[in-house]
């Protein structure tokens, strides 16, 4: 077994080598590292994009380092209609809690969550909101929550799909996401989402490991507890990573200006600002335009959540590239 | 050129294929990588441990990703006497802005500044120090401060060593830093100092890029200026990284737990405990203690700032390597 592996090893220098010293490419440089974007201009505007900040000795290369591209989560990466996974994920929690909770049954917005009333959890508003992700985040260490969403991950599945919610995430941006680390970029996440709801998969998913994953977060309190540390969630909003918060969350995280930035939303507009004004320099700024019903969903102006009003606007003045989901996304989920 | 660019990068490209082909080990792996340290304990604590998790196969084996090291920065991996290094900033932005200000001379803490009267200064306590940081640290733009923050570097000299701050890095932790970094560890710093003050020069003075500087840091606010996005800096607290806050700093932005934690101070005790009490798995905390006087200085138990009590009777319990800066190191910084 170690020959074999050593064997492999040293086959695999030698083309590599020979490769390398005779000026080869390697076989997939040749293959189209976007296969599932149709050929239209969004595709062509990423391709020139890369190639721009890639190329040694022009004027809009970028060495490696300052190579930051910040991806929006929720309907930017994955599915965010009907409801952002995260609710659905609160949600569930309720009702699994609920034996434990008695006086849930006659107490908002729990209520309405174990009857399966949502105009009376829209009701309850932003509070009522509030109210249930401090219920279901907090109150535990960070250990047990993190086992708590790969728990629910492992067994709940998107009611119209049909899947887990991890694999409803988008092939196109999957690809994108491994074309960009192939040209030496390093993506993060910055998503509204909560911090430690994403951390526990994204790695395996996005291929974006814990330590660039940017979200909203509660308080945590480091305690010892039966003589071991622990990091304790507190009932308490630390930060919240959505719209001027994002630009905030990426200086705090990452310390550098991004130079590709890709949303779906309003929530993303100051994202996308911060990453494409700065006078001069090439960037890159994207906009995922969900227009496609059949396949997945189609809202911008006309959504509570995920609306994508002034930032459509914005991408106008200042030359985002806007997907048309529809047209330029030959597949949307990876294939089963 | 660039046929002599390449024809160079041909000859590298050989070189690296026959080492790599005929097992050879490039060179330096035969040199000491830790030049600097005695051959005492801690420099031989260091090394058995990077061999344990570094050996595959081995039972401590650890993969590179979870290879996270951190480190204090005040007097772990340079100077913090007589003063922090930021406090001295502070104190020189007082004396800069002075002009702008004619009430200072008539108001504390900014009156004792002027004067140098540090009795009076220390008088003003916790509350007097967190307005000299406000009023030196906040109300500009990010950009705008990192440039005050470069400038002041370029010039300020250390008034017992006559040197730029930024040489009075202990050298055997630069060492130490590279060491872990050619052994496949993500190396970062985890700070009681403000976040933006120290990423201005940790990447050229440590090798840790801006994305991997933890630290304290004051709100930001995001706002167009004059038709550019900027990010404000408000004389407001936003997190303090240190002591219990550095567990949570380190979970915030690394989202994994360190096997591997270098400090010199009671503030550093949390992160120790958060990266070693994991019960079992193979882990390092390291005490740097200052005891060269003649050197640097002598400082423990004695000391207003930088002290270290409780993490030294820790220390032994835990199995943490203590640094007894006189006997284990053999330069303290760089050569001029």
């Amino acid at each position: 077994m170690f020959v074999a592996r050593n064997f492999l090893g040293l086959a695999g220098g030698v083309a590599l080598c020979l490769a390398t010293l005779f000026g080869f490419a390697p076989a997939q440089a040749q293959t189209d590292p976007l296969p599932s974007w149709n050929d239209t201009a969004p595709k062509a505007a990423i391709v020139a994009f890369v190639e721009k900040v890639t190329t040694e000795n022009s004027p809009d290369f970028v060495p490696k380092p300052e190579r930051i591209a910040v991806f929006d989560n929720d309907g930017t990466l994955w599915v965010e209609h009907p409801m952002y996974t995260q609710l659905a994920f609160a949600l569930d929690r309720v009702k699994a809690e609920a034996a434990a909770h008695p006086e849930w049954k006659d107490t908002q917005p729990f209520k309405a969550v174990l009857e399966g009333d949502m105009k009376a959890l829209a009701a309850a508003g932003e509070k009522g909101l509030m109210q249930l992700m401090m219920e279901t985040h907090a109150d535990m260490t960070n250990d047990e929550f993190q086992k708590v969403v790969s728990d629910w991950f492992a067994s709940a599945r998107d009611p119209r799909f049909q899947r887990p919610y991890t694999q409803l995430v988008y092939q196109p941006m999957l690809e994108l996401l491994d074309y960009l680390r192939a040209n030496g970029f390093k993506t993060f996440i910055v998503s509204g989402g909560g911090i430690e709801f994403m951390r526990p998969w994204t790695e395996q998913v996005y291929g974006v490991p814990p330590e660039q994953v940017v979200g909203s977060s509660i308080k945590t309190q480091f305690v010892m507890r039966d003589g071991r540390p622990t990091l304790f969630r507190l009932p308490q909003v630390n930060f919240i990573d959505d719209k001027g918060g994002k630009p905030v969350g990426i200086n705090q995280h990452i310390g550098r200006r991004p130079i590709a930035a890709f949303g779906n939303s309003d929530g993303d507009l100051e994202m996308l600002q911060w990453t494409t004004m700065t006078g001069g320099s090439v960037r890159f700024g994207m906009l995922i335009h969900h227009t496609d019903a059949e396949r997945e969903y189609a809202y911008d102006r006309n959504t509570d959540f995920g609306r994508l009003d002034m930032a459509l606007d914005a991408a106008v003045i200042n030359e985002w590239t806007v997907v048309n989901m529809k047209a330029d996304w030959k597949e949307i989920f990876p294939r089963k």
